[in-house]
Formats: C-alpha cells, structure tokens, sequence
C-alpha cells in the first residue's frame, strides 16, 4: 500500500527535488524521469524506478496501477503525492502523472560489444541537453549499439535530456569517456572512425561506411578539434546551400546516422 | 551619436521587453533577434532591426560599430544600454552583445515562387519553438523554397525560434496558412505532395521525388490528420528500428530534405 506525502517539505521530496541538479545528481548516482509513458518504457526495457511518485488522480490508470504493481513488486516505493509536488519535481506547471527516481546506469568502454550493432553513434563536448536527448532517440530509431559521449558533455541524466530523448535514455547504451580512452578502445577492435567537418571535399553520400561505423560528432559551436579530425578515418560533409555554415548536431548526426543505416541495410 | 538608456523602468525598454510575449507581438507585429552573428547575418540579407541595443562595452567591435552605422544610415535607432538591460530583454544570465527589435515579414502564399527551389517544407500544428528554429535551419542548408506553417503553429517569431533557427529566419521564406487555403494555393501549379507517416510500405529512400517536391510534417505528439495525409501524393516512411515509434519532427524532417536534395542533385 503506497504511503502519501502531501508536503513539500517532507525532506524527501527535497531530496528528489535536488536531482534536477547536476550535482546532487552525481552524489546520488540518480536521475529523474517523468512521465507514463517513458517509465512504462522503462519498465519494458528492464529498468524500474526506486523511487515512484504518482498523483492520487492517475492511480485509477490501468498503467499507473500496473507501474505501481511491478515498483512494489521489485521492492522499490510508490507514493502518492500532490499534483503540485508533482509540478515541482518535473519542473512543469502541467505536471505528468508520473515522476520515477531511477539509478543511473552508464557503461564503461569495456562493457560495449561493437558487434553489436553497424552504427555507434560518438558526441564530443556536446552541450546541449535537448541536442543529447534527440541524437538517443535517433539512436534508437537506427538500432545504434550506443552513444559515446567523449569530454564534457552535458549530463544525459539531466531532466531536459531524459525528456528529449523519450525513452530512448533507456534503449540505448551510453558511455562517457575521455577522448584518449576512446580512441585507445576503439583501437582494439575493428571500426571505422567517420568525422563530420566542414574542411573536407568528401560528400557523405559517397562515402562508404563499413561496419561498425562510429560517427563523431564535434561541438555545436566549434565542432572538433584539429587533432580528434586528423585521428579519423574519415572526413565527411553534409552539403550546405545557403549561407548558414552548419546545421544543429542532433539534426547532422541524424542525417548521417540515417545515411550509414541505407547503405548497410543495402 | 546612439542616446543612452540606463533605466529598466523606461517605457521604451517595457515596450521591447514585452516582444518576448506573443500577444504583443502580435499587436506591434515586431518580433526580438538577439546576438552579433544573427544580427550581421539578417543585415547582409537586407534586414536591418528598427531598434539596436547594445551594451557600451561592445561598442568597440567592429561588427557591432559597423551595425550601429548601418541602423543610423537607415534612419531607424541604436540605443547604448547596461548589460542588466540587455539580459533583461533577451532572458538570458548571459546577454548578448546586441539586441534587435525587426518589423515581422512572414509572407503569403500568394507572394512565393515554388519555381524558385525543388524543396519546400511543410509542417502542421508544430508546437516547439525549437524544432521550428531548427526546421528553418536545415531549409536554409538544403536550399528550401521556404517553410509553410500549417495551421495552429508556435510563432516562429518567438525568441526560442529565432534563438533556435541561428539566422535560418531571415534567409527562409515563412508563411503562416490553413490547410484548405495552403492545399487550394498549392493545386494551382506543379508540385508533390509528400507526407512522412508510420502508416505506409513506401520507404523514403525508395520514392522518387519530383521538383518542386512540398514535404509535409505532422504534429510532433499526434502525426498529422488522416484527411491530410489522404491529400498528399505520396506517403513515405523512415524505417525505425528501434523501440521508439517516431523521430523528433526536425530530424525527420531533415532526413527527408536531405533525401529528396540528394535526389534532385543527381
């Protein structure tokens, strides 16, 4: 039977208030999530929230009602709360009926099995969460095996990029990792590194990429650096006809990763 | 020789302030662009702002002097303002060197050459600034006609999507219509209807698409209507192999445009 907690200051709801930010996130080693149908995705792909709060009005859902069901079957708590902790949890004036506390579960470079899939998708200093969240969900959407996220890039965790990606946070397998680490690892193994750059006459459609493909992306505002663009094995780019100099990285990565993707499936 | 404004409770400095409100907006049919590269970018389009603001400290650079002069030369006005002010008008911690007020300049359908491009891109009830923005970007980079917002779409004026289109607003011809009057207006001439749908065999490298081609994008929730989809010429999906069931509405977008470029290109 799930407790309630109907007051906002209740030192739990603090507590879980403060891992919408980065460092208390870090501390923890959780995240939030929010919203019936991402948790239910979750819930398909293995993953459960330890922490499962839920407004009194969705319990009569058949899939909040499961969601608790399988939460407090696992040995985790449901807690029925307020629509406005709700509200203030998710950081939303229209709250969604579900708000999940979940471990966060990055991988190590070790962990990942390159042969696992023809596409990993690699992002470095990537600093927009909206941005992390599209390139999981089309990472998804390609049956990428991962997304490796080299140097400082925002945190795939935070609230905005949880909910950018919908759901996809929990399909496909991330890493961070530092660039010489990266590099070393993918070093051992087959694979072809492909750069996305503006200082390279190879059309990527030309090109042709042979699995498994890792594609780099650089930084929104600078894209990467000289020495990251020399170890490739590749250098490929998008046409550009008008007068911007760049598309948006999800947008880019997208439009790469989908290129990749026609050519192996022939 | 710019006059100052130093005080946040000058009329003038509300009256801008209130641009970031869509009502207002719509009242003065004025809309804020904020930043050194948009600003130069929309003034090398033939688009100067009628009012420039700029913290004296940026007074300096060249870009900006050459703004000033150039706004002056216009008759319309710069105005030397704090850097709190400034922050204040653009709603961010870290303001930019300038801030513009621009008349608005979406056109009718009427005013477009669909001679002029073999891309134009079509998008129904879009809701997020964002992707509008960055829909207006990738047009720009593929060489889009322009972008035909049909129905109840965010205003692309907004400063997330001007923010979001990174200067694409000022280089891609928007118009604002109905669907019955964008299908009428579009029957009129030559032109394929293409609409990205989940419920069609037809993939979207397998089609061939004729200039002009009007590339249609649902709602990003909902998808589009089933009558409009019964309009279009062509249905096409992108294959999805993940579990997620759809792309975020301007990387579909993207992925089409950039199929339908390679296409046209040869």
């Amino acid at each position: 039977m799930p407790r309630q907690i109907t007051a906002y200051s209740n030192p739990l709801i603090k507590r879980v208030r403060d891992l919408r930010d980065k460092r208390h996130r870090r501390e923890a080693r959780q995240f939030l999530a929010e919203g019936l149908r991402i948790l239910t995705e979750a819930r398909d792909t293995g993953r459960l929230p330890r922490l499962l709060f839920f407004a009194e009005a969705s319990a009569a859902h058949p899939l909040v009602r499961a969601l608790i069901w399988d939460v407090e079957a696992a040995g985790f708590e449901a807690i029925e709360t307020t629509p406005d902790i709700l509200s203030k949890l998710s950081g939303k004036d229209n709250p969604q009926a579900v708000v999940g506390v979940f471990d966060e579960f990055d991988l190590e470079l070790d962990e990942l099995d390159r042969s696992a899939s023809g596409i990993w998708l690699v992002a470095e200093r990537l600093r927009d969460p909206g941005n992390l969240g599209t390139i999981l969900r089309t990472g998804d959407a390609v049956g990428a095996g991962g997304l490796i996220l080299v140097g400082e890039c925002v945190d795939p965790f935070s609230v905005e990029a949880v909910r950018a990606s919908m759901g996809a946070l929990f399909t496909v397998p991330v890493v961070r990792a530092e660039w010489a680490a990266f590099l070393a690892w993918l070093r051992t193994g087959p694979g072809q590194l492909v750069g996305l750059s503006l200082d390279t006459e190879h059309d990527y459609r030309a090109a042709r990429y042979a699995a498994p493909t890792f594609l780099l992306t650089g930084n929104e505002a600078q894209g990467m650096p000289a020495d990251y663009a020399a170890a490739c094995d590749l250098l490929v780019k998008i046409p550009m006809l008008g007068r911007a100099d760049s598309l948006n990285a999800a947008v880019a990565t997208a439009v790469m990763a989908y290129e990749v993707l026609a050519q192996q499936r022939g």
